[in-house]
């Protein structure tokens, strides 16, 4: 683990390439190694089990990469087996709850935080139990919205169905008055639009990347493994590789990317 | 391979167990062998090569369990991977797709016939090529429904939100004016209503389990390996056991489920 190492981001598909962007824009001389698990993606409807037990891989297989640091861009992964894996591997690794956490507990002022996520994501509790931990008075309260990340990949980000779907799903959190919602899946983000008009004005919807890139930048920066200088690299693996995902993933990353390796799982 | 081992049955979850229940019902006194590979599933979003290694892998396991006979449950492996399997490995292989074209040339009328799968099993080609090379003078029109599954997962198999994604996705098949429309995908058949409302009477809903159950017993017989008397036996295999899987399971399966087993892949 030298300075000079990479910084190895995993997630359960290609979403995660949204974290990556931020953790990028923040630390734009750091080089970095994506894997993305498309081969065994999603990671929301499968057993706390399974998830850690593929996370245990991917964190791995990016230390064979000699990454210096490792973030998990995967809600589920981060609520599921985060802290087992920070026991585990001798590298630092943060997953993109905490970091959201913190920053929904920052953005409210009536205490009440809505949180919503894939099903193993909110089923894990996490959120929620941090949440409380961190301030007691705060009402949690979580949903989850398993049609989200299928709509978003299907292309129908400003759909009539997206706005009925968003609608059945958070009208109970708008009707308990939340004035802050965790975004928590990668794929959130890219249903700001429809999500926000659902809530209205008075909610602020909170997305983890860019709390999480500030979390890393602290943690290296304690650690004195910021890297300066020097031409910074990526290097993306995907464990299955889709006829259209240069295509679909540039578009998310806001970039080209030149080179995509394929790791069979 | 002798007359007492059972049928191995694969999907890529637990959509297939419709095709289990419709071939118990058939060969009620063949012992089976269901493998579901919950942990790396839905196979329909992912590469033919990905699928073909994953099904490949299923085949294998089903043989060590001494099976005389296959069945490919999954639609999108079905298309995919099936003649590639029935080359390499020394047991007959059946899908689910050959059965469908079948049904699907015998209910049409006007020789227009529509089919409805995941992503790859359209972007495979496999059911529109095999219904031309049976028939030339079809007009086949294919879509891909991505939704479906989720939707089917989400319990929404009634629900406004349903009934708008199947119009957005059936309107132009409507307009082709089809007579037969094959649901390509193990979950389809569980939207039966809806989908039937927005086609209308006039065009046939192919269920290919009941048409692959008749294939299997004809090929069964054929090579005198029906089994007849004794107590059937049914192992139930999963990648990955969620919380609820037997409460879903049973109620797909329409009947008990005393025992699951892991298979770690």
């Amino acid at each position: 683990m030298t300075i000079e190492g990479a910084i190895g981001v995993f997630d359960s598909g290609i979403g995660g390439l949204t974290v990556l962007r931020t953790l990028r824009k923040s630390l734009p001389e750091e080089s970095f190694v994506y894997l993305g698990d498309t081969a065994r993606v999603p990671y929301g409807n499968k057993s706390p089990e399974t998830v850690l037990r593929f996370s245990r891989e991917n964190v791995a297989f990016l230390m064979q990469q000699g990454v210096k640091f490792v973030v998990v861009a995967c809600n589920t992964a981060s609520a599921e087996a985060v802290p087992v894996l920070q026991e585990e591997f001798p590298v630092p690794i943060v997953g993109v709850l905490e970091p959201g956490v913190r920053a929904a507990l920052k953005a409210t002022e009536n205490n009440r935080i809505g949180v919503i996520g894939t099903a193993g994501t909110i089923r894990s509790d996490a959120y929620q139990k941090r949440i409380r931990e961190l301030n007691p008075k705060v009402k949690v309260t979580a949903r989850a919205c398993p049609l989200f990340v299928p709509l978003v990949e299907e292309g129908w980000t400003d759909s009539d169905v997206t706005r009925m779907v968003a609608t059945t799903y958070l009208d109970d959190l708008r009707d308990e008055g939340i004035d802050a919602l965790v975004l928590g899946c990668t794929h959130y983000p890219l249903l700001r639009d429809v999500i926000g008009r659902v809530m209205g004005d008075s909610v602020t919807l909170v997305d983890s990347a860019v709390e999480t890139a500030r979390e890393v930048r602290r943690a290296l920066e304690a650690d004195a493994m910021l890297r300066s200088g020097g031409t910074p690299d990526l290097s993306i693996y995907l464990t299955d590789v889709t006829p259209n995902f240069t295509e679909v993933g540039e578009r998310i990353l806001g970039d080209k990317i030149r080179d995509v390796r394929l790791l069979a799982v």
